[in-house]
């Protein structure tokens, strides 16, 4: 017996709106935070489809997340757009400041906008897709909670910290990549404790600061940044550009100001978006192709180019639905009550 | 015996200043090259320091790099600055554009900066050094030679496409970091066959695309990207915004373009820079102060910041001088024969 269930992809979308309206997000919150979740579970389910509607409302329930406050966008430079969440969740202030990001990239080159005391949930992926998606070079870093030690180090400094980029595919879906500069996601981590499996190693380490396999001794300790002292560096770089830069807070002050409550990190977020036709001018078509080289040539040695089975798996969703295991929708249907 | 001679900074910068003008550098080029590898010889050495001179005069004897051509800085756009190399060594081209990239940097709040058509021989870290030194925050980018397989492939398609990042810390110097996304340097790995050890796992493939830890299968094979999937993302990243995003070569057409000559590698190179004034007002100096507490963090912990051990070599280097292996100085003062 198979124990999933089919939703159309407008019925996911249809399902997480309620769920989210139910707990009392006004309806723009709602619509765009169900919006980066159905994409989520388009896109291959997981972490990142429905099932963050449980997160989002164990947050709602904290009362650490203003419902209603409508994101307020403030032009502060020629290239610099700010947008102050008010304590909501991050989709809606994305998407009231995308257009000022966008007319700047395309005015002065390159533009950054930084959105600020909001709560995350979601991945970076739909963000820099929909910059490239304006044609735009799109990047975008953000903070957690602090629980990813410093390579060599033995104490959680750094959030999961991710990196995500887009580049505008003339006639496809852009390239886009979201990748956590930890060695593995907490919630991975967290499914190998429930099963009690044993972890990887080089994901974590213990409370006294050495290696360990055990799940549940990792997520006492901390875990650990991927490729050992590059990715160590790099998680540091989203840890300064996203929090200090942008005036918002590290993840080491976000897990602090949660104090055991388990709510979404709270902070800030840094996005550039850079204008290939500015740069090139009349020779960005040819260019845009050279590009393009570039990409096949991964794809023809057999190597995965990200994105590309995330899109495959959007098309078919949008063909025939998704598969949603009957416990999750179950969980999520119980939050309507 | 110690076989290693004592050179003050200025007898190092004196040498390869008169290497470099010997094979016809211009004097500005020859003295913006020479202050690159001065810096690099006083903060440890190694493959960065004079030993560099080897490769450059070895480049300018293929022909194939501009002695005496002047930088052409050009104002793209508000936020945009691209300067043609002309063919020549990259570094007179970035000190002669920086202060364009800082102005608008500060008059716009970001900036970006292309350098085209140039030779690449230095590390990235005395520019984003350099920019971080002028209050911003910098990153630079560029691709190489093909000498790199993405993560899952076989043939070699990246360069070693170094990411750098300079966070400017206030009466302190900046925390620097400059990584090759390869998993090691190409000269590393070069070593290990010279010295027929083999290559630690992971660091290579042979021409079929099976792993080995044979360094001269690997140098016949491919280089492969530092921590997997992930790293390989970002060499690809690299590839696409400091390659044809700034309009200039890839590193699979920089090394078709060298047809076995063995030159530096050719191309472009990405800079970006931020200012924290703009960013945050007056709030500035309390957010980077923020800042601060997570670079202490990182220090108290024990876990290592990049760079620091680099400005503790070049303020003992100022002070004492350097060691130089006898052997290197006698194959760099025989260039001046």
């Amino acid at each position: 017996m198979d124990d999933r269930e089919r939703l159309t992809i407008d019925e996911v979308r249809d399902l997480a709106t309620r769920v989210l309206s139910r707990h009392g997000l006004a309806p723009d919150h709602a619509e765009a935070c169900a919006d980066v979740m159905t994409i989520g579970e388009g896109d291959g389910g997981g972490a990142h489809g429905i099932f963050r509607l449980l997160m989002c409302v164990s947050t709602i329930r904290t009362g650490k997340v203003a419902l209603d406050v409508e994101p307020v966008v403030r032009d502060v430079a020629p290239g610099l757009v700010k947008v102050d969440a008010g304590g909501a969740f991050a989709p809606l202030a994305f998407r009231r400041g995308l257009p000022t990001l966008a007319a700047k990239a395309r005015a002065v080159g390159i533009a950054a906008m930084a959105v600020t005391n909001c709560r995350h949930f979601a991945a970076l992926f739909p963000e820099v897709e929909a910059i490239a998606r304006e044609g735009l070079v799109g990047f975008a870093f953000t903070p957690s909670h602090a629980w990813v030690a410093p390579a060599g180090g033995s104490k959680p400094l750094f959030g999961t910290n991710p990196i995500a980029f887009g580049w505008p595919r003339p006639g496809k879906d852009p390239f886009v990549f979201d990748m956590a500069t930890s060695a593995a996601a907490r919630g991975e981590i967290e499914l190998c404790r429930r099963e009690g499996r044993p972890a990887p190693s080089g994901w974590g380490i213990d409370a006294e600061g050495k290696a360990t396999t055990d799940a549940a001794a990792i997520m006492e300790g901390a875990m650990l940044p991927f490729g050992g002292h590059k990715g160590s560096a790099l998680a540091l770089m989203v840890e300064l550009i996203a929090g200090p830069l942008v005036g918002d807070l590290t993840s080491a002050e976000s897990i602090a100001v949660d104090d055991g409550a388990g709510a979404a990190p709270l902070g800030g977020e840094l996005l550039l978006a850079i204008d290939p036709a500015r740069m090139l001018g009349d020779a960005v078509s040819s260019h845009l192709a050279r590009g393009e080289a570039v990409l096949d040539a991964v794809v023809s040695q057999g190597a995965r180019l990200p994105s590309l089975r995330r899109y495959a798996a959007r098309r078919r969703a949008e063909r025939e639905g998704v598969l949603v295991p009957r416990k999750l929708l179950d969980d999520v249907r119980a939050l309507l009550d």
